[in-house]
């Protein structure tokens, strides 16, 4: 199946929605069932002894998978992360990008669940891993997240 | 066995070794095996719809179990999350500072493993729950993370 | 809130409906967002050097989740496992029963979350942890874990 | 870097330390920083209507990633589990034996990472993702799991 949006798409939605973040995540490439987004490091995303942060890494992890997730149902449907399991394996350079591919492994009517492996650009060595689940509310209900 | 650091001296600790965070953490109390932590929530800590943003869930969580080791080994040990797991149950609201409790289950050589609970202020209904894993590297060594 | 089954009635509801695992597992208590189990201890569950195995510990915790949620919510609801993350935290005996005890931390429409503390009977020394994640479907349709 | 250990090999090793599984789990394959693993579905596997139950998937997880690790380090090195998140997201048949397939991210001096596919023979949709982490002791020491 291919996507229904466009990294272009993506990446002008974020704008649009999450001014917060973009500028500093951007989406690469959507396809089936997955994406490749990128974090543009900044100092703001450091810590001592120049490596970048964890709150930081997860948050490349989480869009990476709400790429793939958008990229397949279209921009209109709310999603929001339930769970979130990463492990940080190795420290990543202050001084590179780091890229986040996601795969879908599931994206059924109420959850979807995908993988994200977090790599300096241009190196195979990856610096973290995920898997995220996503609450998929159906349309015009709200998210199960609230009270 | 009671902590070998204050809160006060923790506090200390963090203005001078994560002054990018400073500001926004502090910990409230340090107890045997455990910690009471505090987000003061702030604009660039938001999402639409007034929310707080998942990464800034897991970086409370994650200072709430850094002050919980460092309480009870002392401010010299080199500590890394290795994983975390965080389940998001509820919208935090904007307006409410956030609190963050960890409880230590292990405490080992190796790996310390502990549960944090986030709340606002004042409710006892959990926004988020996480369990994450410290490597404890021995003193003069380098952390397991390093490639 | 009280709970809408009772240990003996949840004993008597697992004998009927899941008889491979009965005569293993069993509810001690039941009550308001919670649930207390106990594993006894078998030689299938071993594994050399004398202690229980990875799944054996996984079984009791998925179970303790189980009962604390058809406690809530009765015995009539579907419900499936769609996340566990556990640590193992130290070698239990293989000489003495588990008790495995549940607390929900949110009972939503769709999902549950808990955590499950393991000890070994008459210990406050945790030897695992585990948070789960139950997916609830509504009355009269299948669970969101078909294909 | 080719593997220390053959498949045959790796089944013959937990034929000899594990006679309580060997007959349900087999490797088919090992190589480089991954295994290739297959669960025979038994009776005793089985769940209320013909699905294979959550401690078998976990225990299917948790030998893919043993097998990965020993067939890299050899088989001398103790090895246990210390974290395993698992996502279930399908139901798995009755009458399909199943397939495990690990995958190494990170094989360092005191941990291991890793990620498993579970999947019916023959077919490519996953029924369950794991990651999983792998406490590795020192040559003549005990494993940091005790208490």
């Amino acid at each position: 199946m291919s996507p229904k949006m466009s990294a272009d798409a993506f990446n002008a939605f974020l704008e649009r929605n999450f001014p917060q973040v973009s500028g500093e995540f951007e989406v690469i490439d959507l396809y089936d069932m997955g994406a490749r987004t990128r974090l543009i490091v900044k100092d703001k995303h450091l810590r001592p002894g120049g490596t970048v942060s964890g709150p930081t890494l997860f948050g490349l992890a989480d869009l990476a998978m709400y790429a793939a997730i958008l990229g397949m149902v279209g921009p209109k449907a709310l999603a929001v992360t339930t769970n979130c399991s990463i492990d940080f394996m190795r420290k990543p350079e202050a001084t590179t990008n780091l890229i986040g591919e996601c795969r879908l492994h599931k994206l059924g009517r109420v959850l979807a669940v995908g993988d994200v492996l977090i790599f300096p650009e241009g190196s195979d060595k990856a610096v973290a891993r995920a898997s995220l689940t996503y609450s998929l509310p159906p349309a015009g209900s709200a998210a199960d997240i609230d009270a």
